[in-house]
């Protein structure tokens, strides 16, 4: 029997309403002869209510008891799921995590699957059962403690779930109707792409645009699990949405897929660093270890000079809210000796832009249009950075609506390949 | 290690600042010296919103996802109380029905213990565990599903815990500081009782005095668990609440020790039923089979004659919601030609009332100050049942309160034995 998976978000599953309409998508998928595993969030603003109470409580939490607390939210939707489908005559019933049981890490919070196995669930889909609604974003450790995958994990749990099944395809139902050459509501001429490969997906998801989770993108490459991401508020058939797919199944591409922004940066420089052997380590060690996330990192020759050994500047970037904790890392560094600098430059007013597209590697002159762009409407670039399938760029905050717009329109985004 | 069992019902923990309170109680134990198992009940509210949406849901539900459902606001206090208590510098934690795992029937929506094994708790307890916290009213059925007991069903989680542990007394917290002759709304010289045995609590929670779930204190009974019942909202010690225990601890017994009440009563008599064997199987089996509570029977002879053979009155009780169901059990009985009857005379407008006390068996002459006492008031008594240690009656409801007075002073309950 062919099986689909079909992952509901919390605003797609938000009241009773909207459990009903998404088990009339998940009906018709039944009649087309599929059988189905649903994958839940919570009801939205369940999980933050009880990540609140939990915070509350104790503020330097047990993770074990958030887990236990917080994974509570998507079995309330599992079970509402069911019913709803059982009225609807389609033979369905609930699994919590540890009724699978979806074995992960004891790294609570942050679990991560070590298997997912078929049995319970094919014994029952052999006895007729046609449609499996599993609680997403929760598993169960060896010791046989609940476990959460982190954030946004139910994308995870479809795409874990797609692979462990085999299924014939992971549809993503969210509250945008697929993924957008750029944010629509910064550009009016963005484009839904029908395709879009897994390395773009990734590079667009993990540059802010939050359609779907990374590691969920990044399991459903490793395993070439079929993604759709679509709506679950529009009549959606089997072409909707934007299918994320090997880059073999993209038939044509242009250079550039996609514009990706994120106004949540900012841009530190440590001045005059003395400029010796292992000095990267010195400075982004203690920035690991103090949590910060840093993005991009350039390095490049000092102007000023300290009289002293030979100097550099190193750039790099990190969210605009680990500012304090990255600042607080380096001057503990200078005080312990570990390194030295002139001074360090914050500036918070920058945001990150980024073109991304797998014909990049074929197609040249990418980085040329992209500066000539931005330089004909007189932005600054402050950093630059580039991957194989991806060139990123620091600008001042107040521009990047502007620059977004212009890059749409140099690569001619709004036009299919 | 002496043991405890101390459960907080739903007002107990409403709010986290009430599950601090009633952590705050939980750590005075173990400073005494004791290992604590906590039951909670889910948050109050709570249970009834999940009840809601799965009955919006799918009216005729699918009892195994009701129960996975309902379940889950248990989960979330447990995790909540153990946070609390970890906060609090108490060693902690939380576990669910299938952790334990608290293995009980299949019988969904109202199971019933079958085994709760103590070794995974004991081993925690061993490791240095000084309170585990166990989510209340739900239990992991041989199928793997989860399974609830029944509203009010922490009560009897808290007392089969203390059941399996051997524990040294089980503290029901709650939003009453004891049991008291009657109702103080009803009747400002209610006193509290300090103890009470367990055949006359469960009269009066049968009775409608709700402090305790029937199924616990006949659980409490067969096991002889000392069962306390006290407020969560006051300073208490080891001698606060009522102490609800065997008749042999309690030295000096009255008469009567309290005056129950149901408002929720109606009166049904089918008139000039025709008297033959098996015409109480006639007419009892199908309210049965149609779920009608039968409370009260009385039997007899008719004034009325239909002229054919012999005949009776059969009068019975039960809530006045299911009234409507019993009528048309009635009529379809007779439809079917099963039993014969000249009418069917409802009353809804009455209520009972009872005196409970295991002192009767040895005092005599309750019955007659009783019916003195009414009488006196000119309150007419519609039927009487009587059992070994009660006595009630059904009375018109607009009498109640002034009965319940007249009562309590004839039986002279404020004052201690």
């Amino acid at each position: 029997m062919p099986l689909l998976v079909m992952k509901f978000g919390g605003t797609s599953v938000a009241d009773l309403e909207r459990i009903k309409n998404a088990a009339g998508k998940v009906k018709r998928e039944v009649e087309r002869g599929y059988d189905v595993i649903v994958i839940v969030s919570a009801m939205s603003g369940k999980t933050n209510e009880l990540v609140g109470w939990v915070e509350q409580t104790s503020p330097l939490y047990d993770a074990r008891e958030y887990d236990a607390v917080v994974a509570s939210g998507e079995n309330v939707t599992a079970g509402l799921m069911a019913l709803t489908l059982q009225e609807m005559d389609v033979p369905a019933r609930s699994w919590q995590g540890w009724q699978v049981p979806i074995q992960t890490t004891s790294a609570h919070a942050s679990a991560r699957f070590i298997d997912i196995p078929r049995t319970n669930i094919d014994a029952k889909f052999a006895e007729g059962m046609k449609v499996a609604v599993v609680a997403g974003f929760q598993g169960v450790s060896h010791e046989g403690r609940i476990t959460t995958l982190g954030r946004g994990g139910s994308d995870t749990t479809a795409v874990a779930f797609a692979a462990a099944f085999a299924a014939d395809r992971c549809d993503i139902y969210t509250d945008v109707d697929g993924v957008y050459t750029t944010d629509p509501r910064l550009c009016d001429k963005a484009r839904k792409l029908d395709r879009i490969a897994f390395e773009e997906m990734l590079e667009l998801a993990s540059l802010g645009a939050k359609v779907l989770q990374t590691r969920s993108v990044e399991l459903a490459m490793r395993y070439k699990v079929k993604l759709r991401v679509l709506s679950s508020f529009e009549d959606t058939d089997e072409n909707s949405g934007t299918l994320v797919c090997d880059e073999e199944d993209i038939m044509e591409s242009k250079a550039v897929s996609g514009v990706a922004y994120s106004r949540d940066e900012a841009k530190m420089t440590l001045v005059s660093v003395e400029d010796r052997p292992g000095i990267a380590a010195a400075i982004f060690g203690p920035l690991a270890d103090a949590g910060v996330n840093v993005d991009m990192i350039v390095q490049n020759i000092s102007e000023a000079n300290t009289g002293g050994g030979p100097v550099t500047d190193m750039t790099f970037s990190c969210p605009t809210n680990q500012v304090a904790r990255a600042r607080k890392a380096m001057e503990d560094a200078t005080a312990a000796g570990t390194i030295r600098y002139a001074q360090l430059v914050v500036d918070t007013d920058v945001a990150k832009l980024s073109v991304v597209g797998i014909g990049m590697r074929s197609h040249a002159g990418v980085a040329a249009t992209m500066f000539k762009a931005l330089a004909a409407e007189g932005i600054n670039i402050k950093v630059i950075t580039t991957s194989e399938i991806k060139i990123s760029v620091l600008i001042d905050r107040k521009y990047m609506e502007l620059a977004v717009q212009a890059l749409h329109d140099a690569f001619e985004l709004d036009k299919a390949a």
